[in-house]
């Protein structure tokens, strides 16, 4: 018998996935080039060269018992510091190896700050839509899970339910700009204001109430739009960041959680999150994409395949006639499904071999996610479907009336 | 504020990481070649020369956004298939990709496995001494922790008292054998009884009790001493393995569990498992290192160093009077303390810069523990110390009468 927390799981299991082996089976069918699959952040453009060639040279140059060992659970101090100076350039701050602690990803970093600061019946609060495994997360520590209703069409937060949704148990807001689903990058004026609900609330309950900035998408922005870099609005902040999506490194599970000192309790939660990176399983980081990331500091993927391909689908469908927020960063689009139940929108676009995912999974019903690290191929030859998807709702449209 | 559960964490630390600061300490004082830090289990042999061609080689011929980016949560395929099929020539196994889910090392593994099957408050028995971490594992999931007390001076363990331990809510028995710490291999006696007991005790309380087999050390026996296959003996078997001791790879995070067809509710333990890898927030064991291990899967470490230090240290210790069960496997000599209080011991050793850890950390008061994963200048510089402490005791000894 396995646990009752997992029986839901084990039933539901995630829809995300479910569509990732859909497509394997529709490619065994039609070929691979005739399914166009939206449905995995799975990044499609290749890591830097310089991470091929940082991984050789370590391997070369480097004494193995190093570059495979056991280190501070918090990561090797050289790479922390190298993390650190990175972010004192971009951002003005004061970092040391202090304040950057080596994790599993994001998910991994955002998991050992959840078991840092949760107490079970501890409020976490995230807005809609949002990435769905924060409710995982959250649970895994016994947090309740807050969800503000999403603000549309804009995706930015709505602050007035913010104010109303925060109570003596909320101990974390999870941020995640740009975002997953929608691509949206909270404005400056979102984050200083949530920066002064936060405040108040904090006097208010005289508690702390931590931000937790979870930040894959950071350098994935168009059109030069600027990313808040949220500490510097609000002190009782925590980055969790990832090299993910900016080096194409989904896989290797390697990123960082940021700690400044202005926190509350700074030295209880370092000491508290490099615990729980050791007893949550992780240990640390694994140890020579560490090194590597470090040899890499300022490499970044290419993004303007990205961009091309966020043009060419947004423009397309827009031209249909479906309606989207345009995405400011991040890989992905957020649909407004022409048809009221979202899933049978995705049942259609199925129909004709084009993968995507329901908003339901994001806490957004009416809305689709389509994940656009993907060939530009494969914009080109869903953009066609996705005419027709839309020719069979408006002619189903048509002989209703 | 941090989390009430993390706050005994962050007072207390972890005896063993402490050790290993203070050796960092010391050396800096008297020279890293004058300091004998036996506190960490970290491998001192070189990973076999095949793990680094093999990285070069998948660097080099491997498409990159494969290389790096996600695969299924339980791991690449082919992986899985090519250990599968390596366990089924070792124990006559019919296992395919289905029976392994690649983890972070087994530390990941276990807390996957706990996850999946823990329920708050049900019970897991574990034998002391015992590597402490597991305490932390299972309160990761609101488990009750059931120490069996030692079983002086073999270490095999009291079966006694683990039948009278068992109860409705026990879950879980883990066993970790060859054992950190004190390197002595259940016999295959040991397993057989065991089996019988927990199969009765299944029938009894008619309901599933779990072996984890926690297995980093299977790999390290020594005089061709035989590591029982515990699927053979008991179907209720889940095998945590890690390449981090066999390879030398602690750092990489790269291990695996076995989940063997037998299992009582197979399907939903093998779906679970693999959701909790996901929710965990490890996502997918380190990609890259997925691919190595499976290319160098009849590698292993050149043992004969540890061996060398095994003989060396173990005659040495007992030529000067102290006592200890001769380990057959890992890599740590559990040596009774000659004074009752073995943290006094230990402060004595450190005064002659030999860093030991107290039994206390592994259950077992009264001894002390030695990891032999070092330089053979260390064991050879620490011996003449460890004569001196014996003299100082003997000769305290001497005074009282």
């Amino acid at each position: 018998m396995i646990a009752k927390s997992m029986e839901s799981y084990v039933k539901g299991s995630s829809a995300i996935r479910a569509m990732f082996e859909e497509g394997g089976r529709l490619a065994k069918i039609y070929g691979k080039e005739n399914v166009y699959d939206f449905s995995l952040g799975n990044p499609n453009v290749e890591p830097p060269e310089e991470i091929r060639q940082s991984i050789i040279d370590i391997l070369q140059s480097e004494e193995p018992t190093f570059v495979h060992g056991y280190m501070n659970n918090a990561g090797y101090e050289d790479v922390r510091n190298a993390i650190a100076q990175h972010l004192n350039k971009q951002h003005g701050t004061q970092y040391t190896e202090r304040n950057i602690l080596m994790t599993a990803g994001a998910a991994g970093g955002l998991n050992v700050i959840l078991k840092t600061l949760i107490d079970p019946e501890d409020e976490v609060i995230v807005f809609a839509p949002y990435f769905g495994e924060y409710r995982s997360y959250a649970a895994n520590y016994g947090a309740e899970l807050v969800v503000i209703p999403p603000n549309l069409p804009t995706f930015q937060p709505d602050l007035k339910k913010l104010a109303e949704s925060i109570t003596a148990k909320t101990k974390a807001l999870i941020i995640n700009s740009p975002n997953n689903p929608t691509g949206v990058i909270y404005s400056e004026e979102t984050i200083k204001k949530i920066a002064e609900i936060l405040t108040e609330k904090e006097k208010e309950f005289a508690a702390d109430i931590y931000v937790i900035s979870d930040e894959p998408y950071r350098e994935l922005v168009y059109d030069g739009a600027v990313v808040p870099y949220i500490p510097q609005y609000y002190k009782n902040t925590v980055i969790g960041y990832s090299y993910s999506k900016s080096l194409s490194l989904p896989g290797e599970r390697i990123g960082y959680l940021v700690m400044p000192d202005e926190l509350s309790d700074f030295d209880d939660i370092v000491s508290g999150a490099t615990t729980a990176n050791r007893i949550l399983g992780f240990v640390n980081a694994p140890s020579i994409m560490q090194r590597a990331v470090a040899r890499c500091i300022n490499s970044s993927v290419n993004i303007d395949v990205y961009n091309k391909n966020r043009e060419a689908l947004y423009n397309g469908l827009i031209e249909m006639g479906y309606e989207c927020a345009k995405p400011e960063g991040a890989f992905y689009l957020f649909v407004k499904s022409p048809i009221e139940d979202e899933a049978e929108f995705c049942d259609m676009a199925k129909e004709h071999r084009v993968l995507i995912v329901p908003g339901s999974s994001f806490a957004c019903p009416g809305y689709v996610r389509m994940a656009y690290c993907v060939s530009y191929d494969t914009i080109t030859g869903a953009l066609p479907q996705m005419q027709e998807v839309m020719n069979e709702i408006k002619s189903s449209r048509n002989e209703k009336q």
